[in-house]
């Protein structure tokens, strides 16, 4: 049910699919391929007009001018990245083009069109991390042995939706998602940086000096706007605006400033560089001559697809997951198995054309959801004992509903096939590099700053006297709290080492052996007191769970809602967050 | 009394000051000439030993390297933009000098000590101002005339005090000193501008660029330890010493930044100009030949004299009323006239040796009151009717008691006099000029944020549903309030239109036309409620009333404990703001 009011009624289908009291081969989910897959499109497609007709409502333009640019900027951010990194075989057309097939495959097709799909820093990494690796033999391969990857990691993404492995997702705590957002906050910011030196390496000095104000500044601009627009300026309806094109007006004033005649216009900052619209960057056909590849590497290329499947895995199925997450009051189904489904198809189109293979964007997803969400700020008064007219007064945000729809996912992905026309090519052209290093530093310090690990951290800084005593945290030993983040932090650490050795591909492992760690190893160390409060349940939604087969297995008779204590008690004093570009929890 | 608890009995001498009650040509202050000034020096001798003895704490020596950098680092950056405006005439060693000789004669002999006298950005944009008008005829004459400017300006300084005429400061209020406050923020920034603006003529663009982003770091470098330093993180001691020492660390990290080897030394960016130690800047002797002056000229400086006096009058008097603000618990007298003789012998010394002339320093004397003053911060629980473990717990913090003393001040400036010598000045060679840029922005935003008028004009901007209704401020009409800020904007603006042209030596008569048209035309405009709300006595502190010739003739029977209401409230709630450098008010 969107804004707009449409009925529903409890469907049975919601919650058939689940293995719970399942006997004999019944409770092997790999013996009953596909069953996943059916419930999810049974599920999601009673909803598809309404997916349609619920559209039409303000929101959906502001969602779809804001994740234009949440999508496009750092898409070209990573791709300008890998461009560099793979000897220019992935470039612009490339990075549009990807983001533009999922765009389209995913808000036509999807059971869950909420969660957005491009190209992300960890495949950029990815991608030049096997460009490393192929160089030390014979770098002409390069084309075809990515199309393999492709194509391998189609592979086992069909053998993982049709087998119903998605389920494991609704296991995933907080645990494991924070150290995955914090490490992809750490990369990002590392690629910003070293865009600025690439800044000064190709162009000199004054041009580096230029682009790391502008970055600095960019970044400051995003985020003051973010701010602004979740204080309590103005009326409601004008921070709505700042937080939903915070990016445009940075945007557009910092890209206009990169051009004033003069000092900044005689110094020559690096622009986005562009190649003809519509073709591949390197003089090629679109489709990989894939067949063309020695045996040998077609077999070397097997591992590498599965890691590209535990990537995607992990990355898509999060990012899916943090689109539907708990605050946001959803009541339309969403559907892990088709998704991922979908996801393999479009890794076997993209590796076949060579492009970057787009996956969920886990810091963009949510901020999709978030800009279809209607929020309401709304007046808290808390009596105090200390007489007349010294009530105090606080905002607290509630999200009221979820304009749930396909069409500003669908008219974004037609935005970006525009963007890859000539005339708006040159408009990309106009833009400095250095924006790119800004949009790193909004992202990444967004993913970073609003994290739990950041958050336990400054709660250990504040002076204990100034706690609320009815925070839950206040009653937990402080030396558990440290050991909890410093478990997180040392994954997170091994994770940022490693993607600067050749052996960054193998990242995706650790990320996913933080799921059973969590399960088998953290319970000796901590009460399950203290796990209520440390750590939650990413998925807790019932529409969410449905496709995951049901609630998790909780230890020792507690429910959902005994977990997350922390959260729940700053959601009811202070409300739901505004999502900020890059903020994954909370 | 000091905070090591020295007793103090009430003086008689204490309020004896007073033209109250005076009838026949007794109610003339001018025919009692220095009567003021003889009840100053009686009323603050007897406390001439307690202001040695009482500085033997830690809080002295945190107050004099705060203030040591507080003091020398602006001064520094008024005599770079004097030394370029006046053809290299006033340099870094006449800047020091003149800080120097102030500190000395005010720490030793000032009735008030707290207030610290320096070189100010007034009379930076004051001495060029005059530049620009005698290089018209014969520029050769300007240290001579400058000689007389002084002299003058002395002379007047000397009918003022013994004319008793400090006691019309008792009626300033925060109409006119945030007006000033503004203003002196908005030059300030303006300066630093132009500063950079002089980088990218003199050095070229990568010096420009480099310049550019080391101002905007150590800004914000700067504000963001003072604003640590009066969050609630670590320990009250761990955030007195980031509060103490901000300059410091921010200033050793920066000029140390701007050493790095690679691209950063490789861009020459201007260093501070410094000359012989000890020697004046231009190939003279200290003491001007001002007896080589045609008498024509010597006329021309009487009112350039009196307009030097008016300056004084407002900007000396209104940083040492700051600099024993209504927030600080101060137990010993200040003395109005007694310092304002004083000041009119630095005047004198300083213009007849061809110094920048000194005077009362806006934002530095509250920070060194500041400095001194032991702060509390204690617990606030405010309970509320939600039940248990639901009380608020909020800082509130309090200023117990200063540290009131010679010495701070007294060895301040002998390390301003021990930085003359060579090996100091070659140490102040290696700070990049772009710093000082940056603490022009530190300064000029600390007098503009904290200040009555934004503060106001945030206020308007909030929604209202979430301003505490026990907040004065929401019981006036909106458009009263506008009004009100307009009013003190529109001198504000023309202060800052006047000073851009060679009429700024004319904005002294603005700042003080402040005061009658605060007490004739605002009364029509509002009613007495509202002044109480929006407006406050800049002096409330009966010790230092008493040096001003008792209260101001208050309206309609009010008592000043019925002014100022808004900071009445702030400060029951959330305490005393520590001071930042460049804050004036609240």
């Amino acid at each position: 049910m969107g804004a707009n009011g449409t009925r529903m009624k409890p469907s049975k289908s919601n919650m058939s699919y689940t293995y719970e009291g399942a006997d004999g081969w019944r409770r092997w989910r790999l013996l009953r391929p596909g069953r996943g897959m059916y419930h999810d499109v049974r599920r999601r497609l009673p909803y598809y007009w309404s997916d349609i007709k619920d559209a039409f409502t303000y929101r959906t333009v502001a969602s779809i001018v804001r994740m234009y640019f949440v999508n496009l900027l750092p898409a070209i951010a990573y791709t300008l990245d890998m461009y560099r990194r793979t000897g220019e075989f992935f470039g612009i057309n490339e990075g549009l083009f990807a983001s533009a097939l999922a765009a389209m495959v995913f808000s036509i097709l999807a059971a869950q069109p909420l969660t957005i799909v491009g190209v992300t820093g960890l495949i950029a990494l990815f991608n030049y991390t096997i460009y490393d690796i192929i160089q030390i033999y014979d770098v002409s391969i390069y084309p075809q042995f990515m199309a393999w990857v492709g194509i391998w990691g189609a592979i086992f993404h069909w053998l993982v939706s049709f087998g119903n492995a998605c389920d494991y997702m609704r296991y995933v705590t907080d645990f494991s998602s924070e150290a995955f957002g914090m490490y992809v906050g750490i990369i990002y910011i590392i690629k910003g940086v070293e865009e600025l030196v690439n800044e000064f390496a190709q162009e000199g000095r004054t041009a580096g000096f230029l682009a790391t104000m502008i970055a600095i500044l960019y970044f400051g601009t995003v985020y003051l706007l973010e701010k602004l627009g979740s204080s309590t300026v103005w009326r409601a309806g004008v921070r709505g605006i700042l937080a939903d094109y915070a990016y445009l007006f940075g945007t557009i004033f910092w890209v206009g400033f990169s051009h004033i005649p003069g000092n900044i216009d005689m110094t020559h900052i690096m622009r986005l560089p562009v190649t003809d619209a519509f073709k591949p960057t390197q003089p090629r056909s679109w489709l990989i001559d894939f067949w063309n590849l020695d045996v040998k590497w077609v077999f070397v290329a097997i591992p590498f697809g599965f890691l590209i499947m535990l990537l995607f895995y992990y990355d898509h199925n999060v990012s899916s997951i943090t689109a539907q997450a708990r605050q946001f009051p959803l009541k339309k189904p969403g559907g892990f198995h088709w998704d991922f489904f979908l996801l393999g198809c479009t890794t076997f189109v993209a590796g076949i054309l060579g492009l970057p293979l787009p996956n969920g964007l886990v810091p963009q997803a949510p901020v999709h959801t978030d800009s279809l969400t209607i929020y309401e700020t709304e007046l808290r008064i808390i009596p105090t004992t200390e007489g007349e007219g010294t009530e105090i007064r606080e905002p607290i945000v509630k999200a009221t509903a979820v304009v749930e729809q396909r069409i500003s996912h669908f008219v974004m992905g037609l935005a970006l096939i525009g963007t890859m026309t000539g005339p708006l090519l040159t408009v990309l052209h106009t833009m400095p590099s250095a924006l790119f290093a800004g949009v790193f530093f909004v992202v990444g310090w967004g993913s970073v700053e609003s994290n739990g690990i950041l958050q336990k951290f400054v709660f250990l800084q504040r002076e204990r006297r100034f706690i609320q005593r009815g925070d839950p945290m206040f009653h937990i030993r402080r030396r558990k709290i440290m050991l909890w983040i410093a478990l997180q932090l040392a994954f997170v650490f091994a994770c940022v080492a490693i993607s600067q050795t050749i052996a960054a591909i193998g990242f995706p492992v650790l990320i996913i052996l933080m799921i059973p760690a969590r399960i088998i190893f953290i319970p000796r160390w901590f009460t399950l007191e203290e796990l209520q409060v440390l750590d939650d349940f990413t998925v807790t939604n019932d529409v969410v769970l449905a496709s995951l087969g049901g609630k998790p297995a909780l230890p020792e008779e507690t429910r959902a809602e005994d977990w997350g204590l922390e959260r729940q008690r700053s959601e009811s004093q202070h409300g739901v967050p505004r999502q900020r570009v890059g903020s994954i929890h909370r």
